[in-house]
């Protein structure tokens, strides 16, 4: 399986493969061997509820690398890099199994948030080519109008 | 917080941080800069039903760092290292939030199994110093009389 260019400039979708039996998948997500592996910095889990937003968030150095091991997740992504040839490109993606249980490389300066879509909890997993560093990384309220995106209203409880 | 050795030699159980919220927590699992962190390898799940078992298998070369995300699992242990100070000695220990949201590191050697507990399937992430290779991990059925633990007529569905 070969990585997928992404419509956003170097954003990665990789397909993973999952083993299945009757006690219950084994889900690949990085190897230290796989051409979308750059360096180990650390890796986190981030639950989100059914309905809910994690939005907006944007690194200067660190590298994303998504899977969804349980639920659906959408992520949004929008590139607003000066020079980038795909500038003002909105785009969504779903992640989840079984049909959608790929890996999602975000580099640094892609706006990017997500919303859980499944009736229970979803589990985002990342694998980051940086340790978590407040400083190289910047936020925007989920509602902001300098992302044209709406949540349609999720995010309220 | 600093990681607490097991009474089987070698393995630790570190505590981790869960950041709770509405909209779903965040929680760790293993930074480049952790004192239990030696290279990384491949970080893969594996998803385990209600009441099934995977056991049983020791590797050779490599070592786990297991977390479990969702759900909540019984991992098994038992030392049968010839010259191990813990030789002979079997471990249950419980993984799973809220309260025993814990990374377990298996060194090589150790023979390991587990069991899913909660009513939905739960979740077991590992962040391995080495890549899968069969080569260097051996398997004995869940059932072997080997080794010295009774799954109580888990595994049957």
């Amino acid at each position: 399986m070969n990585p997928k260019e992404h419509p956003i400039e170097g954003v990665v979708l990789q397909p993973l493969r999952v083993f299945e039996d009757e006690r219950g998948a084994v889900m690949h997500m990085l190897r230290v061997d796989s051409l979308l592996f750059k360096r180990f910095g650390e890796v986190y889990f981030s639950e989100v509820r059914p309905g809910s937003v994690k939005a907006w968030k944007r690194h200067t150095r660190m590298t994303q690398h998504f899977t969804v091991p349980v639920g659906r997740i959408r992520f949004v992504l929008y590139d607003d890099r000066p020079g980038s040839p795909t500038a003002g490109s909105l785009s969504e993606i779903e992640l989840g199994r079984p049909d959608d249980y790929r890996l999602l490389v975000i580099p640094p300066g892609i706006w990017y948030g997500f919303t859980g879509l499944a009736a229970q909890p979803s589990l985002v997993a990342n694998c980051a080519d940086l340790p978590h560093d407040p400083s190289e990384s910047e936020n925007l309220v989920w509602s902001t109008p300098l992302i044209p995106y709406d949540w349609k209203g999720r995010n309220e409880f």
